[in-house]
């Protein structure tokens, strides 16, 4: 295009000097394309199939583009690669400033295209209370999603996870913010390559999302209003997203569909600028969530027209309109109608192209397709996916030693339940090859000995459409009394039977905004005939498992009541039966505990255990004291004893740190794993505080017989900080108690020391 | 005393020159007992019976004392009038200074005092939506205390009734600010005798309760946190407050058990004196609710020692320590070690006495025996009671017109169900004789040709206590075989069946403090074998009308879809059975609303119909769309047509009022009564606003055939300002549109106009 070269596209000149040298050369209409974006599966063009969505897309960019989503990506690997590669030579070599595109993606659990690795859903990695496993597993998704050809993921979610009505709550790392913290941060470095913000030609900018409150909709209904109290935001709901700008750099951030204190995040200046960059430094820019910007007019009322939306959305900092610019296609008429717009355009830009002069994107945009084959599912990520789905398994309940089962023992194995052989593994996956049901991982272990009988006896429930919204059909006891009675047969006459309950990605799910789609549910507890079949399999008198399967936590107070064991799994991703038949036939210990507390019933809600001292004086008379499982909380094959906690300091200053020892010894015949777990208690302050808090875990590896001395220190300012009656957050002097164990509710080692 | 007459005993005196006067000649302990109280039932002193309680207030008052509480006067009129008189006589006679006290009630419906009339509970009168005979209910409220004493009720209750799971609800107008607001304006000016502030002889101090917030304990878990936004405190959860105090010069205040934005209530200043007095205006004085100023210590944590909460509460501007000033009991000691509090002491002490001037006590403190025997429970009395008991009655179903009963048609009519021969009014009552059951009420008006059967058929359930907490338990299907059977045969032998249903006070109540008590719930539904009785009923076939009785709404789909006649009632108080009995014969057309939203399942809390519009965007997979009845609703057995509705202007300024008017007419054969509802939606914004709010409403009784012009007027000051983005309150220009009809659901006519 130009013979001598610009200095935008000199690689040795600083990123800020190609910035301003590029910004000088584009016109209107090239800077506002720069703020949009195409996708790759725009709907509206889907009759045409994906060769029309191509095409539509390669009309889009004649400007150039900010961005071109490639989420749910539905191509194999290589193909992936052919159209990304395809649609960047022609930004480089067909538009007058050859500006390449970011590509965006989804890796919530897992890279979200074809073949990919497919991890446990974000509720079971935060099961796994493993940061470190959950960076490998995010660092997993972040190489496979830049082998085809992916910049950015709008992951991970960072939303609290507090009412499992809520159809996304599978998204979320659970209810607490140190938890989500932790997970958070660690899903950031997994995707972005680690902390410094230096993301290598191996990862991808990691946008965590949803910014900020939108995991409080009010009755767990999508969309819903999130109203929020002042301290709660600031300290429960925002440090999750503080934590990955601060600590680890994340450098893009999606806006929430919701409000804060009655704004609409996309149009909210005070959160996006004044707080994200002003205050928080954040360095990347800001994506929309899907449609967001022109709902603040018809859904969310408060602009009066689409071109007020992008006026309110741009002038807040709202950067780049995902997915095909609903709002910001308006934006040149916009400008050019309000042209003091043209500054806030400006830094939007900036942002947009500093991202990708740092990505190394005007060197080489392009993937390679044998790259691609070999990173996507390689075995390294298949292991990983095992490991992560082994750790991310919850004892619920183990009476009287069920498990482990022991198979040499046994003659026959009844794999029961309409989740047996279910290869579901959760919202945002395309689809793969090779998910391992239960009863596959179990068939694959069980060798030539043990005998597998198989039988669903009961559906969970069909969902459909009216024609005008989603329906939900259970099936009676009638329709299913045949299919329940083989199911008890096959169990009175089996040695172990294993019951595989729960829910459907359909039964639970995120309730897309078209109308009349459904995802939230009013009710907790199992649907269908699920309980009587676990009840009716019990009462045959065979040891019984269950297995819970699904996306949300399950009120199962009967099941509970029942002389059996209980496992936990959420979606366990690809190596789901491989992961569970390791746990059952006790190659490995179960080391989940649950990211969230699970309600006995739907009208205990809010059940989460960090609410205000005062929440739960008072228990409701007709309902059991208590939640059904606590936060925190899971067995293990083996027991640990918790011992000698020293803490180095009875005092310490507001700018020292508490350093404290204890000792855990796995006191049983297995190997196993504990998480030990600290939280806190603030005695007094000027404000009304939760009971307690998490401020630090661990998760040991213990052989049997073995002891360890693990080893914290807290610090005034992350973990004793809180917005104190005059609205600032700091430390307050006084007393503090220490309790520490292995669950919200089991309290081992306790401890106690001043702030002064 | 003094052989002058001091100038505070000068009646001719100005109120200020009096209080200033009786200030300087007072010490310090006698100042510092007019901030506290003593209780004629001080629970500690009852193991001697009522004798003891006197001897210990006799011993506790030598200092003076601020208020003696006489709340759940358990004496006769006659005894309460000579106990109280003692007491003031001694006050006068045998302190130095001679200073009355006020003596403290609580007329939540009715004086709470044995023998008074009983009214409807408060979610009952608001369920009259009539303002005006809400204010007669109150006016009788306020005589009948006033004639055995009082000076002062600690009503009413202006919390937000949005959580039916909350044992309180009964005590609350609903869910609706503008409702609470009318109603609590109508209870204000009935207890003070009028909006003056002028309380005359025959009257009482109103103290409204509680400020502010506690209605939104979360969960409905009473003395639970109440993390409210801050937008919808200001623009939902204050303004019934603020209209009392500013339009019906309310001069009390009972502050919340509960914080706001984490910082309690009574310890709050920025609310008890920023907001209450400078910003409101408020001229009376703050009453703490029962125990909560040391509870600032032992429960919300926010001052490290008993002294330290009195420091907060008194520095706050919470003037007097109620029941038995178990925080200000130290008060004398914590202001000799840190003197800077008396000058906080002087200004309660000064709100105290100059209400004890206004009111008069220094010349007369004393009531006569006669006039309260005259004034409570008199002819005029029970006849509002019955008046406002009639107009509470809601209809929510009436299926094939079973309703009104044609009495001379019928030869036998079942009562039945456990609530048919029930005398229970609901809490905050002490006892009284003449309560009209259901039963009583049929049987009264039955003559002699209609047979009147009677059996309960189940019971409710059983509250006790197992030493450590309250227990529920709820009769199996076996144990209530027989009586269910019973009842059913009367039935099918019946012309028609009226099944009695609902709940106790003892099932649904105030959760105390005191550890293990229960009152608040996690299932809504009927408890026992009630739904069954009503399934069984219906199936025999004859016509059934099923009664709803008890403090809370019950989600009844079940009974929803039989069909049946529904008559809901809360609890009606003393004119139960007779108000009863005139809906369903047929003397009077049910006039009742729904002051709340009754949901169809507890997994769809929070229903209140006035949430953000955005929030009931999505339903749930596992529920029905939409409320089970919706706020405002309620059927008539006349049918109204609405026509001609006329603005008065297309657009008005913010300072001008918006005038319309419509037409109502009767278009039935029945005499009954509409009430007209006006909500307002205003169309776009600064922030999300919900989708409509009540803003007006006229109860109109119309003759059959009659049609009446209603006039509106709706100021944008009051009924159209809200807390903008810039966190100031105003209206902002724009399009408004008027919905009116006859619930929130019901549109009969639209109007649309402009603020300019």
């Amino acid at each position: 295009m130009n013979n001598q070269l610009p200095l935008y596209r000199d690689a040795s000149a600083s990123v800020e000097a190609r910035v301003e040298d590029l910004m000088s050369r584009m016109t209107l209409e090239e800077k506002v394309a720069q703020v949009q974006a195409v996708s790759l599966r725009d709907s509206t063009a889907a009759e045409e199939g994906l060769a029309g969505i191509v095409k539509a897309v390669r009309d889009g960019i004649s400007q150039g583009i900010g961005q071109i989503e490639n989420t749910f990506d539905p191509r194999s690997p290589q193909e992936s690669v052919r159209e990304v590669n395809d649609l960047q030579r022609q930004l480089l070599e067909e538009t007058r400033l050859g500006i390449p595109a970011l590509v965006g993606s989804e890796c919530a659990h897992g890279h979200a295209g074809r073949e990919s690795t497919i991890l446990p859903v974000p509720l079971a990695m935060a099961s796994s209370w493993n940061p470190e496993l959950v960076q490998e597993a995010f660092d997993v998704a972040g190489r496979e999603a830049r082998a085809r050809g992916a910049h950015e993921a709008h992951t991970p979610v960072l939303d609290l996870g507090r009412d499992p009505r809520w159809g996304r709550i599978e998204e979320t790392f659970g209810e607490d913010t140190h938890l989500v913290s932790q997970m958070g941060l660690a899903a950031v470095a997994g995707l972005q390559g680690g902390r410094s913000g230096n993301v290598d030609a191996d990862h991808i900018i990691s946008a965590p999302k949803h910014f900020a409150g939108y995991g409080q909709v009010v009755g767990g209904r999508n969309f819903a209003a999130t109203p929020i109290d002042s301290r709660t935001l600031r300290d429960e709901v925002l440090p999750p997203f503080k934590a990955v700008v601060q600590e680890a750099n994340a450098l893009g951030m999606m806006a929430s569909h919701c409000e804060v204190d009655g704004v609409p995040a996309h149009g909210n200046r005070a959160l996006l600028t004044d707080l994200l960059r002003e205050e928080w430094g954040f360095q990347g820019y800001v994506v929309s969530d899907y449609n967001d910007v022109p709902r603040l007019e018809f859904f969310q009322r408060v602009a009066e027209t689409v071109e007020d939306a992008c006026e309110m959305a741009l002038s807040a900092g709202m950067d780049v309109d995902l997915p095909v610019a609903q709002g910001y296609q308006h934006l040149l008429k916009v400008i050019q109608e309000r042209p003091h717009l043209e500054e806030h355009l400006d830094v939007s830009v900036r942002r947009v192209l500093r991202l990708k002069f740092k990505l190394g994107l005007f060197e080489n945009p392009f993937v390679d397709e044998t790259r691609a084959l070999e990173v996507v599912d390689c075995k390294a990520n298949q292991e990983v996916a095992e490991r992560i789905a082994t750790e991310s398994i919850v004892m619920l309940k183990n009476d009287g030693g069920i498990l482990p089962l022991q198979r040499e023992e046994l003659k026959s194995i009844a794999v029961l339940g309409p989740n047996a052989d279910s290869k579901q593994v959760g919202n945002y996956t395309v689809g793969r090859t090779g998910i391992s049901s239960f009863l596959d991982g179990v068939r694959a272990v069980a060798g030539d000995r043990l005998e597998v009988r198989h039988c669903k006896g009961c559906s969970i429930a069909e969902v459909g459409w009216d024609g005008a919204q989603s329906t939900l059909h259970q099936a009676s006891m009638e329709a299913e009394e045949d299919s329940i009675s083989e199911a008890v047969n096959i169990a009175a006459s089996s040695d172990v039977a294993v019951v595989c309950v729960g829910g459907t990605t359909e039964t639970s799910r995120e309730a897309f905004y078209v109308d009349g789609i459904k995802g939230d549910r009013a009710t907790l507890g199992l649907l269908g005939n699920q309980l009587e079949l676990v009840r009716r399999v019990v009462a045959t008198g065979t040891p019984t498992v269950v297995v819970l399967q699904g996306g949300r936590p399950y009120s199962i107070p009967e099941i509970e009541r029942l002389p059996v064991a209980i496992l936990n799994t959420f979606y366990l991703g690809q190596a789901n039966g491989a992961a569970l038949a390791k746990v059952v036939f006790g190659e490995e210990s179960p080391s989940g505990r649950l990211p969230l507390t699970i309600p006995r019933s739907v009208g205990q809600l809010p059940v989460y255990y960090s609410q205000k001292r005062i929440s739960f004086y008072k228990d409701y008379l007709d309902e059991e004291p208590g939640p059904l499982y606590p936060f925190g909380f899971g067995l293990s094959y083996a027991r640990f004893e918790y011992a000698d906690l020293r803490l180095q300091a009875a005092e310490i200053s507001r700018e020292e740190s508490l350093c404290f020892s204890l000792k855990v010894k796995n006191v049983s015949a297995f190997d196993g794993a504990e998480v030990v777990q600290v939280y806190l208690r603030d005695k007094y302050a000027s404000v009304v505080r939760p009971d307690k808090l998490l401020v630090a875990f661990q998760k040991v590896k213990l052989k049997a017989g073995e002891e360890r001395q693990l080893n914290f220190a807290l610090s005034p300012e992350k973990d004793m900080s809180f917005t104190g009656r005059g609205g600032v957050s700091g430390v307050e002097a006084g007393a503090f108690e220490l309790e520490v164990g292995g669950s919200s509710r089991d309290v081992r080692l306790e401890g106690r020391f001043e702030v002064v």
